[in-house]
């Protein structure tokens, strides 16, 4: 099994569960597409990143990204650094020939999001855009049974990512800082509804949105509420707030189609909701415990009903980018490619606009 | 305890469920505020009507509406007919002096809905408007709840109705007729959506809607999707339709408050999940049954635990208008009056405009 | 459609629910096989009974069941009295040509339940035993399921009934008193398991018992645990307890067949768990919404998903009564005779003797 | 940070999940207690225990169990092995000085665990029986709830394990043979529920059980069906199955108490359901994602909401056996030791005792 060195930018959140993922793919998924060596970490505070460098066994640290995407021991690039830190570091990485991840969003804009796909593009090295939630089992499955056609024509999707930790005027961090986030709940949870909407629908067409700031003073959105369209023609509502008490991390979505429903929520993350409009008299919603020998990523984990947690999503996305890089494939359809983040953003900034105008804006690619 | 002669229009489900009310106030409520006797029921269809006053205890049936709202025996009109028969016997009553209520939406319009209001109103009587889902259990304590404050400031409020019975083309019902519906899932689901939300949160300020038929050739909207402003700053989404397989009566809301949070299910109606942030390290949204002695309505019914069913909310409405009558007190602000049934129109006309403008309508009530 | 005279002895929690039944099923079920006309009531307390004779409309009251019972405008004798009063007024009533309706249990002991039987069997009159819970349309669908042979050979049936509202020592109630009642929670709702058991899994050969009374001073049992076997080899066990807080009407039972398995909560009561060992890989346990158009007892009702209530269980269970008695029927199998409520008893009996000799005790019906 | 060095015996189900949570504990727990070095692994079939050293790590491996025992660079032992191979191996790993621990059950008996216990005991290391879901937090958040006294006096226990894998009669593994497995459902699933039935309200005083063999043919029980009751006064039953179709993993247990109730269930682990008796209104269980950063473990994993799988339970087990050993520490009473291995041996045998004479066996403990 070849290595693949790996640098990472970031030490916090998305660092620990990016860490996390490399060290359990080694054995959890076996044969590996590739062993990842954890070459370096890099990040602002020299204290914090050396301590994470011997937490999560990187061989060096730094202070300077710049060093990493130099590094010709790495071969691949993972961003988990803020969303203003994503452009420069991964553009540099992939010109350097380095395979790419980096955290959603991709950029703090369309514009920025659109750009580092295009120079990253045109390197050739493969790129993913970090939409975990395309790699949870039951997210999975369900786009499997869409595909086959189980749910017919699509007609509704609900989606809406409830979290409560933004209550609390007196919270910093550079997600509430404009710069650095470029938005609040909308590029934080918002971008994540709109990417399983894509992944599970189909692109979106329009947006008739708005957006609010409950906290004074707060220089980034709260919540975010859209009625959308899909270019096929589903329609439904987009969804997000960091101010839903007592929702913790309660990414909840329903598509309802011509032959059936499913419905899902990551606090139960394990289990898909599934109506089949089959003529059974005993007609309902099932509670599919996604855990079985024959489901997406199963064959990394335990028996059935042994369930697993948030943090294996990551397992399952680094697996699937190892897997592209090893065998020179694709990360599209199931990965999010940076074309995706683009997207998203393309989304993300309608809404802006629809909030703005007061108008269904349209949502229109480049 | 003293009578009051009942005329019925109508003796389809809304006429079922109505008589069935009539006839347990008497006994279940006790002392009834007054005692109904049903003297007449009216509607088009000569042996069903027929049928139904056999079944349902009425003293007399008539293919002519003019012949109730014109009997002295009669003290309490009851519209359960189609929405385009809604204005002109329910006016005719009203001036004729009689009591009134009237299924929801009220009318087909926005201008309708006030003239029925505004003309009856004028004539002195007491007035209702049958959302019947005020008087579920669940949903008044909840009501109670936001009055007394245990849910702070309210911030989000997500509403949807969700059915699946339109899902067959060959489907024919004055339901899907625009003349005598005036809209589909629109006024028959929305129209619910929107007097909770109004009961529960507070006037709407502004939607950004939009609404779709799906199947071809039917007359009316199938389903609606709505992002929605509250005058006191909340905001959230409003959704109904006809076509979510697997949904029979899902008329599912949320609100989020700075102290709390509520989330409710038609399908479970005896049940209010709350959550409350009071720092207890067991933290989580409670099941309630709401079905304890001192809980709205339950001195009606049963020991705690013993469910109740839809048909009982009829009772509840009912009684709370024979109680007004009882005693000349107010229908408001528990009971929807005629003005909170053109209210709801003036909600229902907006996104019906903004459907078709694509920008987000203020309403404004006349 | 006929009449047919009642009088019922007890105007509390079983005389409101079964006078509620009378007066419903005259228009609820349609046509009733038979028009409930209400004769008289009968109660200890003078001022209560006459309470409840113009409450429900009842033509006369007495303090003397044994004036109903010598009634010739009666036709039905319907007992919901305490248990101590079931034996005397019921086979008197028998014996007087009336058909009779007893609560549950039927008796205070084997001894007296077969007594009761035996009498009333002699006369030829119809008799059901009142276990309402075979006429929740969940539980009857199960029955038919498992009549189908849907859940193949039945292996495991657990059931438990959770009250919590014995957690009072300053309760007093004929159902703390052993002569009155006979035993706690065992004949209270510890019986209604039994009889479920039998209804839908067969005949139970063995229990292996313990009771035990938690409250001190208390005369009856608080609490009931059992392992049982069943006559056609499944396994078990039955439960029930009025100190499991949070716990207010949680009859919930769970059956595990060869080929699927079901679920059931008396607190959701409209909702039926079942799986399917049917190959499809989005495998899990449906929420079955009881509520069809060819659901059990349905055509009574509402459209789908419009649930109903614990209240209703009496209508189709005096309703299937009234047929039988209309059309000379049986009450057997779907109702519960004498002869159920008799052999419930003799599973209660063993209950007590194994709890006492702490051996496993076997059933013998005589 | 000091190393131990690991030794393993078993390369299948639990050397897999006791090697990822020795591998994990290095970073996610920080910083660790020790530092495991994977030295060698033990496993009968030398081409598959070559590959799983190959796989998670261990820098040799062998055929021969007693190679490691023996080995200085092993500081603890971990058996995950058959349980005809728990003994030997462990008595001899403990005599040769190293820590040990062994996976549940103990022994094939109360006689075999004894012996096992005391033998380790007498040499002084930590030894540790892997009833790892005495670490799931939810289970751990309970046990400090009913320590701290929020749920009063224990009235009911009530725990089933239900799985349904069993129900094939074509599989063979030693789990299926009496002598290397002891028993079937018994000692694989009913000693979880037995010993978190003694974790949490306490020793258990008598039993009153049945067994059975569903399959034919097959040497071991497929289910337990067991009325029991506790030293301090509760009651309650314990069952277990592999024939529950479409129970996957569901150990499920409920405890009321005089103060409030508990209810969990292992296909949700994350979940606590918890009621308290404190007045509200609003009564009624919630549900508690135990994922706060003050609930137990939590500082090892991710914000609220961001739930961790069954594997995570592993990871606490070792971490707190790590502990125990680098302090000096003692195992009990949160995490299970030997002692606590023998103890459900012999509530296991007591079982087996009561399904044989049909009595009920009183536990008493050497």
């Amino acid at each position: 099994i070849d290595e693949i060195g790996i640098g990472m930018l970031g030490y916090a959140f998305m660092g620990k569960a990016h860490s996390n993922a490399f060290r359990k793919i080694s054995y959890m998924t076996w044969p590996p597409p590739l062993r990842p060596r954890l070459v370096a970490i890099a990040g602002r505070n020299e204290e914090a990143v050396a301590g994470a460098a011997q937490r999560y066994g990187y061989e060096r640290w730094t202070t300077d990204w710049r060093d990493i995407v130099s590094d010709p021991a790495i071969g691949l690039f993972d961003n988990g650094g803020p969303n203003s830190l994503h452009a420069e570091p991964t553009i540099a990485a992939a010109e350097a020939g380095k395979h790419v991840v980096c955290e959603k969003p991709l950029g703090r804009s369309a514009d920025e999001s659109h750009a580092i796909w295009q120079r990253v593009a045109a390197t050739g090295v493969k790129h993913l855009c970090a939409f975990n939630y395309r790699f949870v089992p039951a997210v999975r499955l369900a786009r499997e049974m869409i595909e086959a056609g189980e749910l017919g024509e699509i007609r509704h999707f609900r989606g809406r990512y409830l979290q409560d930790w933004g209550d609390d005027p007196t919270l910093d961090s550079w997600r509430f800082h404009a710069d650095e986030a470029g938005s609040g709940a909308l590029g934080d949870l918002g971008a994540h509804v709109i990417d399983l909407a894509r992944f599970l629908v189909g692109e979106i067409s329009t947006v008739s949105a708005l957006m609010r700031t409950f906290l004074a003073g707060r220089q980034v959105d709260d919540a975010v509420e859209a009625a959308v369209e899909f270019e096929h023609g589903a329609v439904g509502t987009i969804e997000c707030t960091r101010l839903a008490l007592g929702r913790r991390n309660a990414f909840q979505w329903e598509i309802n189609g011509s032959k059936g429903s499913l419905a899902f929520d990551m606090e139960r993350l394990n289990e898909l909701q599934v109506f089949r409009a089959d003529g059974d008299r005993a007609r309902g919603f099932k509670t599919v415990l996604v855990s079985e020998a024959d489901h997406p990523f199963w064959d990394f984990w335990w028996p059935p009903g042994h369930i697993i947690g948030w943090g294996e999503t990551f397992v399952h996305e680094i697996h699937h980018l190892l897997r592209a890089i090893a065998d020179d494939g694709d990360v599209a359809p199931y990965g999010a490619t940076f074309e995706d983040g683009y997207r998203a953003a393309e989304v993300c900034d309608a809404i802006v606009r629809s909030s703005e105008s007061g108008t269904r804006e349209t949502i229109t690619y480049r």
